[in-house]
């Protein structure tokens, strides 16, 4: 279409998901192509809750490339946002050299506007916390498989302080705008590694690989979202009131220093992948729900086999993790399973047929009153009542200023386009609509 | 002596140390015997401030054996403790079949009374949480080097809440009484294994040995304490509200669950051991305090990955290992460390000309006046005045109720015979003194 100066102008918008990782990405092996050094395994969060949406738009009237986060313009030179820049490129002048043509080609050497916003709900009370959250003055993040709406683009998560960190890399809308296809999470691995896996919905592996030039480190579905539908999934954001250590410096030291992370790597997830994937594929939820908490207290510990050492679980965290251990010690099976990325919150698997139920206990032992006007968004869950053999089963203390707010949501599909125009972040004159 | 019915009576009181370990013991080889699967170290702490007396009595008109910890009459049948009791009365007829004669022979088909305090400061406010400490109703423990004041005798952390669990095993007292001299530490090691380490004064290892019946896994000095008298050691003591798993399950749970544990024992933790030992030969403070950090850290790892995993520090402690890292990384050099045993108190070790501006930082850091009344007992300390610059340095919040209070004190000697009879805790009558 034509832009407001009657230049050729393209301008793709798409919706990405975050993925909540089961099985930890923690170690690279290669900080340059950002390769691992073990596999990793995740779940692709539902987009009516969680997402980005990125718009992406080439002109030639436009002077320069730049981008905006969440209504606020950022820098356009991170290092590996600008990877991401140059490897698109490359990809779509190899596909025109290659006579596959691409849709906009004009784009190849026009400059890109680019523009993200997220749906996350904002909780009242926030937003001061959130604002001291200084996300994006950092060097991007290429964490534990938190969050990493890699694709869709550039996506903040001050408005959900403390989740986790995160990475914008407009990966999968970039692509569009440029006419590539096909195989593109080695793109986004270039941006921020566990971005990769939310390439595509349900279950997710990113296969370490073994190629010195990445190659064979993809992203692979190991099962659709419609696989297991009873699986739901709260996450519970903690109060916290300072920014855990970023994670990709983070690793970093777990790798020069913690004497365990290399038994992690090559002894321990390797098995767990395999487990982790034959209890998808049966979906074995006991198994899952083991898995996947031994998986997350295995990470934190390596984390705290760090020197200096890395705390990202504080004492409500640990305080929720007891709760999970004691409810499922109640019931003598895993109805409900904690995991904790590179930060405070956790986020809760189980099954349809419990959520009720556990979420009247987090309740119990986070009373809305005193957590900050704790409620649950999402998916609708029933007030239930809970036993008095439960409660004092679980026997623990009521925490007050723990909780802020819980995410009610289940797995779901991968990026998509949005066809409707009205839906564009950019306006005509390739700036950010009012609304954006 | 005669004892007031005119029978022969044998009393012995002996005083005995605390150990806190640099390298620590996690797990076990073999429960039975008390074997553990890696060697450790610790540094003996002074009886000036930490110690406990025990008074060991033989009479044939005793009717049974008998136990009093702090004034209050225990189990005699707590298994670890008739394991003791057994082991040197065996030893003891051994000696008599020998023809080596012992001083009290008669002792050997008596039975015992046994009675044990320890010296250690009560801090006002703190008996209510110190009475819900229920040490004493449990399974002796077997933990991690802290507090196995297992050689003069029994003794109770009540007073000292949540330092860490402890063992209560007189064997040094024991022997004297028993006419049983030599090596102990096999014996100490039957009733609570690091208990073992608090044998000798100064600095010494417990080494794991090989032997199937542990003949060979026997605590050895590697320096006495008048080695490096510059080193000084304080124990910050955390407000806790809970009693923690106790370790001796903890470790058990940990050699059953973590898939970590044998990497660390196997290959971790014996170089760690002669790093250590050649740090402490060399009084290299720097690569002793780094080391003694990296433990630390490493054991508490081992018990986050643990399934279900064990918490022992908590927010307080993280607070205190992010204020020494910031001091230490302001001065670029390690001038101060920390260990945490099986709960969230911090042991600081750190040098004579360090001790002043420390403890001023940590008092402005965790202020007096909202930290239960903090005070600092045992060895001097001078007021210093901290500069700005080093404030901002540690730039970190000044929290509440963190430290009930701070024991500064130094390596010391190893058991020893209290020759004064007044000293004895059992009067002539073989019941405890009013003040016992």
């Amino acid at each position: 279409m034509p832009d407001d100066s009657g230049n050729t102008f393209s301008m793709v918008t798409c919706n990405a998901p975050v993925n909540i990782a089961v099985i930890k990405y923690w170690g690279k092996r290669d900080e340059e192509c950002i390769l691992p050094i073990n596999s990793s395994l995740s779940v692709t969060l539902h987009q009516d809750q969680l997402k980005t949406t990125t718009t992406v738009a080439c002109s030639r009237s436009f002077q320069e490339d730049r981008i905006w986060l969440n209504g606020k313009e950022e820098d356009i030179n991170q290092p590996r946002l600008q990877s991401c820049l140059r490897e698109i490129r490359r990809l779509a002048r190899k596909r025109r050299s290659d006579g596959e043509g691409g849709v906009d080609l004009a784009g190849l050497s026009h400059k890109v506007h680019i523009c993200s916003v997220n749906n996350f709900p904002t909780a009242a009370g926030l937003a001061s916390s959130a604002a001291g959250y200084a996300c994006l003055g950092e060097r991007p993040s290429n964490e534990v498989g938190v969050y990493p709406v890699a694709l869709s683009g550039p996506f903040s998560l001050c408005s959900l302080p403390l989740l986790s960190p995160f990475s914008f890399f407009p990966v999968y809308t970039l692509a569009r705008v440029m006419g590539v296809e096909g195989e593109l999470s080695a793109v986004a691995r270039q941006g921020s590694g566990s971005a990769c896996r939310s390439m595509y919905g349900g279950f997710v592996q990113w296969i370490m690989g073994q190629r010195e030039d990445g190659k064979d480190s993809v992203a692979q579905q190991v099962e659709p979202e419609t696989h297991w539908p009873e699986l739901r999934i709260l996450v519970l954001v903690v109060s916290a009131e300072r920014k855990p250590v970023g994670s990709t410096s983070g690793m970093q030291t777990s790798v020069e220093t913690s004497s365990l992370l290399k038994h992690r790597s090559d002894s321990v997830v390797p098995a767990r992948m395999k487990e982790m994937i034959d209890a998808v594929h049966r979906k074995d939820f006991a198994a899952f729900a083991e898995l996947t908490m031994k998986d997350s207290n295995q990470f934190h510990a390596i984390c705290l086999d760090t020197y200096p050492p890395i705390f990202y679980l504080n004492d409500v965290s640990r305080h929720i993790i007891n709760l999970v251990h004691h409810y499922n010690q109640h019931y003598r099976e895993a109805r409900v399973a904690y995991t904790f990325d590179a930060g405070p919150n956790a986020v809760i698997y189980t099954l349809q047929q419990h959520v009720d139920e556990f979420l009247q206990v987090v309740k119990h032992f986070f009373p809305p009153e005193t957590n900050g006007g704790q409620f649950v968004k999402g998916l609708p869950v029933a007030s239930t009542t809970l036993t008095e053999e439960l409660r004092q089963a679980i026997g623990m203390e009521p925490m007050v200023k723990g909780i802020s707010y819980i995410i009610s949501t289940k797995a779901g599909p991968g990026p998509c386009i949005v066809e409707e125009p009205s839906q564009h972040l950019l306006g005509s004159d390739g700036l950010p609509k009012e609304s954006a």
